[in-house]
């Protein structure tokens, strides 16, 4: 899960452990806002109302359950 | 379906039944709301108020239910 | 579709039959429900209300498509 | 694509084109409505409300779209 | 992707290209409205709405993702 | 991941990376919206509102995370 050095993004989808493909998913899902919204300032102020709101939470988690999706498969459930 | 002891994050998608494997989907759509607010206090004071809501509960079943999909296919949806 | 008899959890996701399997998706909604709200009494009540409110029905038919998925991929689409 | 007689639930997944398919995607959208409002007039009624909302619309051609996949997923796409 | 003359449906998933078929995607997602609302003087003023509400657009965007998913897999994700 | 000169839409749903495909997901999620409302104009006028709206921005990672399934699905999850 080495990340590219310029841009921060993963190089891969594989991970070692089910854990670290959470945390690949959580990464993906802050990508896909940062690239709408690029100012961390405005990204900090946001969280800080969101992340006080049940609902807006909830929706965060259904972003990171379908990009855990992707992870898991990607990793074939890490069956082995 | 062991938890690594310092997170309780699960070491494996595997479960062995179909229960359980639901229980894993509530554990990783809890998991996903936690790394975006991981103050306990604020999470039992937000989860007095949705559980109360239907369109909340609706919302909440749903994450799950994608995170379902997740595990039944890393189980071969226990098929044997 | 048998389950079990102290959680009401189904013991397999494999149905004979299309319909068995959309209801087998109903009680996975449903159960994602009860495990954040399991007080019956509550649930009565907001059920009432949200029975007749189109957009609460339509989030709620989202789940169950949601779990029909999963339990129609186990079934191998009941192709045979 | 036949019926069973006293439910009106389709014995199968299977149609001979992507257009039954799709009809049968938003058929399986209803019935998911109809397991939690039986009240036909109920739902005549909340049906001229949300066919006038574009959000409600919305929402439920997502319905269909997630039916859709299952469907056209049962029939490998209508491929050959 | 020859369309059936009397409904307008495709008669196959199937597209020469990527954007053929996100065309086609956006059609399924349409017809999914059109059949809950036929009226075609009711879906253009519902359009002029929101066409202009960013959350409605997101929205109607989703719908088109989850119908391009179903028509990319029936394409092999034109990979050849 | 060549661009078709007339619409700008890509020829292929294969990349070289993760991040080019993640950039081809976000891709996908703004052509649909441009489809609904083509005026440039709008949409920066829109996207202005909604970059400072964290359920927006949760919404919109939401269409990127799902044709970032699909655009990860053609390309076998770059495994090799």
């Amino acid at each position: 899960m080495n990340d590219r050095p310029q841009t921060g993004f993963p190089a891969s989808l594989l991970t070692q452990t089910v854990e670290e493909g959470f945390e690949l998913a959580i990464k993906l899902s802050r990508l896909g806002v940062k690239k709408t919204q690029p100012d961390m300032k405005v990204l900090k102020k946001l969280r800080a109302k969101y992340a006080n709101n049940a609902d807006s939470l909830t929706a965060a988690s259904q972003v990171v359950a379908i990009n855990f999706q992707t992870v898991a498969a990607a990793n074939n459930y890490w069956r082995t």
